[in-house]
């Protein structure tokens, strides 16, 4: 039974979204119990007429929130009563197996690698994301909120990317890509161009060079390395043109009557690839190298990324990524 | 009548796509007089044939060629006889009012700087490139091989891409925005931090605070301003996201019967989408605050490209942008 605490207040479709989440996943897992961390009386008035297996569900009281806006550093030393602290502590007192946030990410970056703490050896825990491209997924490390990263950074970003794309994406031996803006080894900013030797003598991994943006949606590494700043641009623009793009093809075919014609009969195969390339299923990201399984969710959630996001939790523990990153840098 | 420079040996399809290119502009505009640069004798051999205006056409030998891979400041400084520094030359004595080129970006920035040079009060000349919106087009500047800015350097990339905006774009008080990972003034790494208050205090532009790449694609603002690496990453992956999905939506389509005949009915509606999301009609970008006009066209310009880089020199001339970002500065 892995016991997972889940931020009930962080999201922009808290509490709701999130425990309606909370009740769908312990209906489809027996293995996990849910600790909802948040506001007891907003909780407990939420569950009084919904049914669910109480043996596995416990309501931990949160009584101070943190806002939208709040500088994240100021809300977790200030706010010691939040959801997101609490949760993070019975992560850190091993009360819990696996905290999940749809908060903040910048709160949750530095009160994971604060609170929880990180795997002795690593200097910096990033957020890896997985993004869809025309061969599978590639996953891009960092896309979080803790910026300007040093070279031999981005080094341990792609041993535990590596680790990451072997054990849970199931790729035997995947390979890693620098996100740079030309191929050449002399190419790029001050970041990249120190950070290409290191990873080039890095016997860990598979380095293959340079990765250039134009063709990461065509699944050019498995691993693509990058500070958190790049990763989020990349994050941000793979989501708005994507979108962009497909409200575009809906609407230039509703201009017409045989674009509406056409329009129907094409719903089905445009159906699969609005699911891959859009976010609406996915649950969370993991931030890899903390003492334990914190995994942010999508700030604006719906009910079922927040179920998928909890149930993926089983996934990561039981892939035992965290031991094998541990053993990686001891 | 405006003399431009062509470098014939620049780009991936040179010379043919940009000789093509040239004769094609040349019997589209009455008011260009094209100077072709590079070797004499291919140069020659290829116009054997052709027919073309001669007294608006002029051959200037450049035997040395850059190769793609060279490191763009020794090739700059080895080179004096190539194609690119001859006809930059060129610009900087006044033999020439604009040039083009489809060679190496980085060789063209440190050309264009060195060379041609700056404008009095200019750090840095940046790339600016238009990218397609829902409402039309963004200004994105830089895109360019120069990485690494300083604060003060975006706030000029603003008031430069301002100047475009409104007398090339016809965007009569154009918003500023800058490419930053959250709304929020202190979000963002050390660059962004330090430029955002440089530019809320600047009155010569229209400023709206930062601007996140999701929001790039709905045209969130007219100028988008940040440093070189982060340009050339949205650039390219607007690219590549663009390129790959069109592809996938079309794929997608034949799989099944159903999808070949919508696909058929939706041609027309969708061609007109590829045609704004793709680059095959774009010619070229020019390079801000130089002394004289600069226009990188793509690497991989085709003869259309070449020859439309070539008409838009005419615009940007005409314009009187140098003149206007040189009023700016003093």
């Amino acid at each position: 039974m892995i016991r997972i605490a889940l931020d009930v207040m962080g999201g922009d479709n808290a509490p709701d979204a999130n425990l309606g989440g909370a009740l769908d996943a312990l209906s489809r897992s027996e293995d996990i119990f849910v600790q909802l961390v948040g506001q007891k009386n907003v909780i407990d008035a939420w569950l009084r007429d919904k049914t669910y297996d109480d043996k596995r569900l416990q309501v931990i009281d949160a009584p101070e929130v943190i806002e939208t806006g709040e500088h994240p550093v100021t809300a977790i030393q200030k706010k010691k009563n939040s959801s997101m602290v609490i949760g993070l502590k019975m992560l850190h007192d091993g009360e819990s197996d696996a905290f999940v946030s749809a908060g903040s990410t910048g709160a949750l970056l530095v009160g994971g690698q604060t609170i929880a703490g990180r795997l002795p050896g690593i200097k910096r825990a990033p957020l890896a994301v997985q993004l869809p491209t025309t061969k599978g997924k590639s996953l891009l490390v960092d896309c979080g909120a803790n910026v300007d990263a040093r070279p031999e950074m981005l080094v341990q970003f792609a041993i535990m990317g590596s680790l990451y794309a072997r054990h849970l994406m199931g790729i035997e031996n995947p390979t890693v890509g620098l996100v740079n803006i030309g191929t050449e080894e002399e190419k790029g900013n001050e970041l990249t161009r120190a950070a290409y030797p290191l990873l080039k003598d890095c016997d860990k991994i598979r380095f293959i060079g340079n990765a250039e943006a134009r063709d990461i949606p065509q699944g050019t590494a498995d691993v693509l390395v990058c500070e958190a700043f790049t990763g989020n641009v990349i994050l941000k623009m793979y989501e708005g043109v994507a979108r962009t793009l497909l409200s575009q093809v809906k609407s230039s075919l509703m201009q017409s009557l045989r674009g509406k014609i056409g329009g129907l009969l094409i719903k089905p195969s445009l159906k699969g690839l609005v699911s891959t390339f859009s976010s609406k299923e996915d649950g969370g990201a993991p931030l890899l190298g903390l003492r334990g399984l914190v995994i942010k969710a999508h700030g604006n959630s719906t009910e079922v990324q927040m179920r998928n996001a909890l149930l993926e939790c089983e996934k990561f523990y039981n892939s035992g990524l965290k031991e094998r990153i541990q053993d990686a840098f001891t």
